[in-house]
């Protein structure tokens, strides 16, 4: 096929990203060059401006361009709640369920395997963090994975031992699902951390 | 929610893409930022070097950084065959099938309503090419749509006018399709179409 190889280079260059395959990117490809080549030209600089100038917080480890986020920054949320999660995405989630407590972002979990041990997740930026006082309760929200789960057991360990609250979020049946399609894992979960009424 | 600004306006940035929602354009964000900023910084280029540097090709309209295609240059091609497509993706599709002619490419399709006409599909660019006399038959390659037909409908007639071969390309049952899924028009242009062994 001797098509354009600028054209293909970008084809190519587009499997960068999760879930586009050789196909999507041609579409792509061709959507763009002939329907959207403004839309391409602010793609490529948002691409650059991010890559660019998006860091992490020093504080809570999130991406963010300013040393410290908006977030950590904020006097309107409330210091005395950490919420450790393990992504910023995740940190997007827990927003929006209305937490306003602050958060710390492991980027990433414990996984020996991968050689991903406490330093690689800025657990001493965390132990300096709890050091300061301010926190009184640390909220684990990582993920329900095996080695999230181990990263939860370890980052708890560690509060206690500063004798800091610490808790894990409940699992359980999402909202709105059926019984019928629940695993059986997420209903023990349920079924023990069910509540009095 | 106070992410970054400059994350926000890559997640907006990336929907210009077909196919890609807001959950699909944050989950790439967060994948290029945590893993991949190579990646996205040659996307960017990418990007930035297609848009600026592709052109149409002067005799077949294609995609083309040159002034005329690789296609339309090489001296291995069969000058005689013509065959007509309605954009540079449909280019790809013929070619992957053996077709060694060479190429037009309308960019579009007949469309009144949306004020498409003849010269907009470049019909004079293709009378000046079929005068050349190069070309001993046109195949009609555009969609199976209304305005696809009435595309190879306008066509053959002009191409009828210069005493020349057209044909259409053959509508019926895909290959390794199952007879249970067809559709009766796909049917009906099978059975009418049908060849005797």
């Amino acid at each position: 096929m001797s098509a354009s190889p600028l054209l293909l280079e970008l084809v190519e260059a587009l499997r960068c990203m999760p879930g586009i395959g050789r196909k999507s990117a041609q579409r792509i490809t061709y959507h763009l060059l002939q329907r959207n080549r403004d839309g391409a030209r602010k793609l490529s600089r948002a691409l650059l401006d991010a890559v660019d100038n998006i860091g992490h917080c020093e504080r809570c480890r999130t991406f963010s361009e300013d040393r410290i986020c908006a977030l950590c920054q904020s006097s309107k949320r409330d210091n005395s709640l950490l919420c450790i999660v393990e992504s910023p995405a995740d940190v997007y989630v827990v927003e929006e369920s209305g937490f306003r407590g602050l958060y710390f972002v492991l980027m990433g979990h414990l996984s020996p395997l991968d050689g991903i041990g406490p330093e690689d997740l800025g657990l001493d930026t965390l132990e300096q963090l709890l050091a300061e006082g301010e926190v009184g309760e640390v909220i684990l929200a990582t993920g329900t994975t095996v080695e999230g789960e181990a990263t939860a057991h370890f980052i708890s360990e560690m509060v206690h031992k500063k004798n800091l609250r610490v808790s894990r979020i409940a699992h359980g049946v999402p909202m709105g699902g059926e019984l019928e399609y629940v695993d059986s894992s997420t209903m023990s979960h349920a079924i023990a951390g069910r509540r009095e009424l």
